[in-house]
């Protein structure tokens, strides 16, 4: 019997145009992380450190480990940066909980963090590009933006999928956000507004792609026999899983399907012992909305093709069967890209302590995080259950 | 008892200015690797991958380790981007073998690749910097030699460490990379000429630096209750251990010891449960002379101050009591920033199966790689042993 992680404090700041600098913003989710822990803990307690961020504006392009260190005042323990493009923080998540695993260490800090805003927006395209094919699609001119609108446009010829569903993602995720104090895009929209808005890739208009955001987040892991230690209600990682896909979408099987999600999902829950129909709520990575019904799809919660009817549904939304991103998601609580793994985790501890507030996804004892790298070429998951 | 971790296959290309891409790199230093697995493996035999890389040169800003994937031939498996600095392959090793401990995997692939020779001279200095102190270091002017010229001048006014210390080091680690063929620069040099050489950062002359060069090295690691199943021959790893230390010189107790080292190197022999006495031979991080001065005293091979004597002794040479940097080092076989953590342990690994040819060194049966990031914000220490 392997020695299982749990999560015993998080902590998050909110997401959007901030004035922050990437060390204030890791601060202030550690800090938070910290006051979060019920029992109380000390910084040098913690054996060892995983940072997750793309380093996007190019803060500190080498060894931001150490400024997590720093920020965290546990300078000396080994801290490592891991970066997988949108997935930096999920596999963060994934290293720690090795580490725990491992028996090397008793407790974890786990950060993700990023600073999108003070590039000049130019640039911001130019890197936004980063995470897919160097040789193929960007030197091409692809956008990232461009990437998913391929896969979307795939997604419709095979499957008929109405952009009508595509906006109900939007619509529902906006919805939620309303409900959580840190989403940077707190507004409500109309299925109408989103169809009327700008396009961007066709066929994804300026309400399917997720916002150019600020933030970080933190987690605290336990192994599950030193928990109490640091809280009475701990919340149990169940199981975690990971995949990678080819880089370029040329390369894949499919246009329409993750490989990568599919290969995450498998493994978590077969580590996790628990069946799909256990996860009382979804936290997935919709960085565009097409991504959120792939996401549910790869997960093996709706067939191939089937998520659109789910979500129009309503079987998503709070309330719904299954809520599929209480917190806003990507698109709508917003996307710092070495945050969003860790940013997830966080939902998943917070709601399944009963402590989510407006957003409450009542009696939730199981909960799924989705966390995908780039366009799909790295993609972890993780089942969080109650301790 | 924890699981440890064997090394069941390494491979290695030449360090130099290559015409190869950081793809055809990995490609060769992965094919090598598959090739020495005496009885023989298959990618899909592989549960998990560890890039370690800077990304130097911008040639795939975000998931980088889809790369490495796809050039193994392992796509599917996940694979985790790891980014320490200079010190990114040994914390990739780091996070390899806390993966084989956790029971979680029981072949894993460890690479790593830099590809510095094709940014143009102008960026190349600048990039270079990035692994120091953005904020109070890079943003003051200074460069990465500066900043062990620092650390250089207060050894100097501490110990009085005399200049031909630091020239026995650059001698001594060119006389060792002629008998290595896969070293950058393969030319006896003579106190005299390293002496005479250009002035770079005081009291650092040219040849007291590392070269700027292209390469990659990886790395197979199996179970040890596995490894049989690869080889008859599998060099063990007796115990990791790792640290950090503030970014900036400023901020630290001191200019003349690397804490982040020190930590490492007591973790490391208290979970290999060996002496100092026991290492038959060091590899250590002498991106500048002066580095291997300060490895020699942090890992504790040397007082405080003794590593010059010890290196004017000719104790560190190959044939004397205890070689250190039998390949050459960073200071001759080059430093291809990512490659050098992974470097290290391949040389580690075929010393100790006595496959090393001309820089063999007699009888060794345990070895110590040290692998530092940056000016000493993080380092790692493995300890290998024969199986």
């Amino acid at each position: 019997m392997r020695r299982r992680a749990a999560v015993v404090g998080a902590g998050h700041t909110r997401f959007g145009a901030l004035n922050e600098s990437p060390r204030e913003l890791l601060r202030a989710a550690v800090d938070q992380a910290y006051g979060s822990v019920d029992k109380g803990l000390t910084p040098l307690d913690i054996g060892e450190g995983f940072l997750g961020t793309l380093g996007f504006s190019g803060w500190q392009l080498g060894n931001a480990s150490a400024v997590l260190a720093e920020e965290a005042r546990i300078t000396g323990a080994p801290v490592t940066r891991v970066e997988n493009a949108c997935a930096s923080a999920g596999f963060a998540l994934r290293s720690g909980i090795l580490a725990i695993e491992s028996g090397a260490r008793d407790l974890i800090l786990v950060a993700g963090v990023e600073k999108m805003t003070d590039a000049p927006s130019r640039r911001r395209r130019y890197w936004l590009g980063v995470s897919g094919d160097t040789e193929w699609e960007r030197m091409a001119g692809l956008t990232f933006a461009g990437v998913y609108g391929l896969m979307a446009s795939a997604h419709m010829r095979e499957h008929g999928t109405p952009v009508e569903a595509l906006a109900e993602v939007a619509v529902k995720n906006h919805a939620n956000a309303l409900k959580n104090p840190n989403a940077h895009l707190r507004k409500a929209i109309s299925r109408e507004e989103v169809l009327a808005s700008p396009l961007v890739a066709d066929p994804l208009r300026l309400f399917d792609c997720c916002p150019v955001s600020d933030g970080a987040a933190a987690l605290l892991l336990a192994g599950e026999d030193v928990a109490h230690r640091f809280t009475d209600t701990p919340v149990l990682i169940a199981g975690a899983g990971a995949g990678s896909d080819a880089l370029a979408l040329q390369d894949r099987r499919s246009m329409t399907r993750l490989a990568a999600t599919r290969r995450a999902a498998d493994e978590a829950f077969q580590r996790a012992g628990v069946e799909r129909s256990d996860v009382d709520f979804l936290e997935v990575h919709d960085c565009f909305t097409i991504a959120e019904l792939l996401a549910l799809e790869d997960l093996g919660f709706a067939a191939p093709g089937g998520a659109a009817a789910l979500e129009l549904s309503g079987a998503t939304r709070l309330g719904g069967e299954r809520p599929v991103n209480p917190d806003g998601g990507l698109k709508a609580k917003g996307h710092p890209i070495g945050a969003t793994g860790a940013s997830q985790a966080y939902e998943a501890f917070v709601q399944l302590r009963g402590s989510a507030g407006d957003r409450q996804v009542r009696g939730a004892e199981t909960a799924l995080a989705h966390n995908v790298g780039g366009s799909g070429a790295s993609a972890t998951v993780t089942l969080f259950s109650v301790g």
